[in-house]
């Protein structure tokens, strides 16, 4: 059900460690659309404005920006993956 | 009674420390309200502002980027959880 | 007199260091405004501007990352409140 | 087949070293386009849109702030490129 | 003569040191400043804007984040002041 | 020709050092634009657009606020010029 609350005592981020940097990446990834779901947590509604927003670059560019965001944090998380 | 004022001597942001990550997240998503609630602190305006910005893409997309901004604090004061 | 020309040698901000996080975002808000205040000095103009970004969601969530910007440079600067 | 699936185990980012600032420039690009690409998976959607944002002066901005977010992890991970 | 050509050799930004948090401010409002006077050079254009800007409150909330994002920078290089 | 394509192998980027603080923002404005300029590389095209930008006000904030964010990067790289 779409409609479910979300993150109703379940465990989503147990971590900000990956093991990888792309791994890293997809983890900013899930934080931006976590960060979209808190406020907006209908998933029936966010699923109606994905075509508007998909196709107007300056709304990509924005959620690229809270991407970048995050994964400068997840990034720092891991010592920047570092041997 | 909504309209009463914010946080006159109630402490809400005792310490930065959170348990867990997920925790660490909440507790952005706090600090973010928290900013808009400083701005406009009658919550009777932001809840009719509510179906407004929870329908527009764009709002959504600013929204989870302060949530980005908050989560970077949040994760550097409780060293990104590492063990 | 709203119209006086602000911090003409007044000190405003002799310190970043707070007891507490929450006085922390209390300066973090204050920061933000002395931006604002910085550039449109003019007290009247700013009150008469207010109901106009207090009912607009999406300047309340810029106002918000305003404050979450500066709020990131108090945590930082009292070590993020640790003990 | 620009409508296949971006991602789908490929590995992309290995790492965020490089040898030198300007390749940490190019990496932060492809960061920045990769953030795109997630929310837009459709290569051929975003080619039609590229018209329209590479001739919006403000969209170039937003665009060069998120290579501006990204350069920032990339130049840390490389310790500036110190030497 | 506003139309004169800026910073043609002149030092305007001899250290990011300064003696108190204040100072570090309005260090902060000088480098957005710059940052405008960069890109629009003719100080009689940037006149005109004046009112424009001053008057519309989300112009007076990005141009605070742009001083939020440099104070950072300011305060980092001052080690916040501490004592 | 100013449709040529832009850092075909040509060293643009040596270095993030820079003696001065003033050199160092000078930096930054070029990274900025460097950013721009990766997403639309025909610089006829750059050239029309920027008297539509340089007259608009919060395009000339948004630059501000790249310039803001490389210079972060460049201070941080040079260890903000203390001596």
């Amino acid at each position: 059900d779409a409609h479910e609350a979300e993150d109703s005592g379940k465990t989503w981020l147990p971590s900000l460690m990956t093991e990888t940097p792309q791994e890293g990446f997809a983890l900013a990834v899930t934080l931006s659309q976590k960060g979209v779901g808190t406020t907006q947590p209908d998933a029936e509604v966010r699923k109606e404005q994905r075509p508007e927003y998909a196709e107007n670059p300056d709304s990509l560019i924005a959620a690229s920006h809270v991407i970048a965001t995050h994964f400068q944090t997840v990034a720092a998380a891991n010592d920047y993956w570092r041997e």
